[in-house]
């Protein structure tokens, strides 16, 4: 059986966290958020974060679109996503190239360049790494980090009666690539949103001080909130109303006839975070000044993972981007970890 | 300009560390050993030690030659060498793939199984990692380790008058890659060269309390002396004789019509450790148990790095696999690092 078969990409993580049993008491969190998370020393130390991402010419980037300059610079973006997401701080990148022989040192020199700015601006140090050969260009990236044990948010911790907000508008991204592809040339603010995006590090730490479950969008709001709820053991309804989406973003899905909450809820590449919190410490987050944006609500497990759409219907929460299905990920796989 | 072109992969690996100066007081070593090394907590703590290694198909491993089982193992197995070679013990490890929509769930999961095993075998807690669809099966390992600031190995620990020592005979895993794509059936040791080598854990630790610089053969013997003596700014001087061949490498030589020695110096693969010592150390490193064999000595840099054969003639010690050039890397482009 062929892996899209099976499941797609979520079954698949689900079949091998089976057989790699989790029995080494200093980790706190293994397979299942956006970084894993060890007790490298004893309390009060904080803990180690650990996330790796690959990507791959042709699927993650084209050279056509991006400079090597913004596919490193978005590499870096990705993974420190998932540091921000656990609510820590990035401190220490490897990173390991798959390239042509024939390959040009400017596009590689490019890439690292793109990769430093990252790194630079977030405090991460870039260690080194691997670099082979190879028939397509691919960008392995581990990433550690460190966070207060305190200060830890992972996907488990919501609840029901939490508030569900995201921290700035979705499916720019995903808007910008469905443009490129049609043959049209997006608004400087989608090519951006596609290129160079930004992950939430600026943020992240004060929101991490009240929220309680934490994720980062990297797949679509949908999957995420899957993810979440999954984790938690917990239902969510979603506003579709209440999805925050850019004016670039409604004119890209008017250009090519289609419906712009599909990017926001499958797109993915947003880097975004989505949390849950408790109703009563809104008022500590707004003190935070941070702009979110509330997109919806936990509730009770039984309730299920829901979508109230601008008609008042309530119907199941489309996933986010699997790699392995074709279009968005079938809810009931969503159980594992894209990190 | 190509990287070929250019001067390899070493050469490329020096052009992208100039791209991230080194700034971090927290980083014991960056680029350009078999790990970095980082201080994660104040002394006395142990240094956390940090290598990752990527695998491409058809380059590192062939489907028609091991199972995936094997693959897995070996994949694990090399990052762990990495680590031994710092005199550290290996702890968490996270993979990242690509692999084809297509591919058959069975043969993922065997490559877990192959993981796992290593990982069980060495201690080490795999933590998950990124699954991710391409068009070539790609292995991407990021392996965490330990080590106590006073065991730390370098590869610039050598100086002049030590002896140079491998833990055991080299060219096995290249002898079977020859014979395999020669047609022929190499015997069963050099078939578990090539498939399962087993890294040095067993004795690295003993090792690492005697030893001044320390190195696995991964790229072949000739490739990490000149790295021993690019990091200590020292020379060199291999015995040919001396290097030890087990019978099956030689027989595999006679087959093939060619120098055993060649495998040895550039095959790489080999997993077993180089590491100099000072002579007078060389009894209590007999206490510890290892079969160990002398090959040369270390000598001022002046000397250069060279390779005496087996009438007596002093010639420049060939270089180790370079996945940039073709055949041996250029001897003074071996300033970089292959982890």
């Amino acid at each position: 059986m062929n892996i899209s078969d099976s499941g797609g990409e979520f079954a698949l993580i689900q079949r091998l966290a089976r057989i790699v049993p989790g029995t080494d008491t200093r980790v706190v969190k293994g397979i299942g958020d956006d970084a894993a998370v060890v007790q490298v020393a004893p309390a009060p130390a904080p803990y180690l974060l650990i996330t790796t991402d690959i990507l791959v010419e042709d699927r993650h980037f084209r050279r056509a679109w991006s400079s090597p300059e913004h596919i490193g610079e978005k590499a870096a973006e990705c993974n420190i996503s998932d540091i921000a997401a656990m609510g820590g701080a990035p401190q220490w990148m490897v990173v390991a190239l798959v390239l042509k022989a024939t390959e040009e040192v400017d596009w590689v020199e490019g890439l690292y360049r793109g990769l430093h700015r990252s790194c630079r601006r977030h405090g991460v140090t870039l260690l080194g790494g691997d670099t082979t050969q190879g028939p397509v260009a691919t960008i392995s990236i581990t990433l550690l980090g460190s966070v207060a044990p305190h200060h830890l948010r992972l996907r488990s911790h919501a609840r029901p009666g939490d508030l569900l907000l995201v921290t700035g508008p979705l499916g720019g991204a995903a808007a910008a690539l469905a443009l490129l592809e049609a043959g049209h040339t997006p608004s400087t603010y989608l090519m951006d949103k596609h290129r160079t995006p930004h992950c939430r590090m600026d943020v992240a730490g004060r929101i991490a001080c009240v929220a309680r479950a934490m994720i980062d969008i990297s797949d679509g709001l949908g999957s995420e909130v899957h993810h979440i709820c999954e984790a938690s053991q917990v239902g969510a309804e979603i506003d579709a109303s209440a999805i925050p989406l850019h004016p670039d973003v409604l004119q890209a899905a008017r250009t090519l006839g289609c419906e712009p909450l599909t990017w926001a809820l499958s797109g993915g590449e947003d880097f975004e975070l989505l949390f849950s919190i408790a109703p009563e410490r809104m008022a500590e987050l707004e003190q935070v000044g941070c702009a979110i944006h509330p997109v919806g609500r936990i509730t009770a497990r039984q309730g299920g993972v829901l979508m109230i759409d601008r008609n008042g219907r309530r119907l199941p929460l489309p996933g986010g981007y699997d790699h392995f299905s074709r279009g968005p990920a079938h809810s009931d796989s969503n159980q594992g970890e894209r990190k």
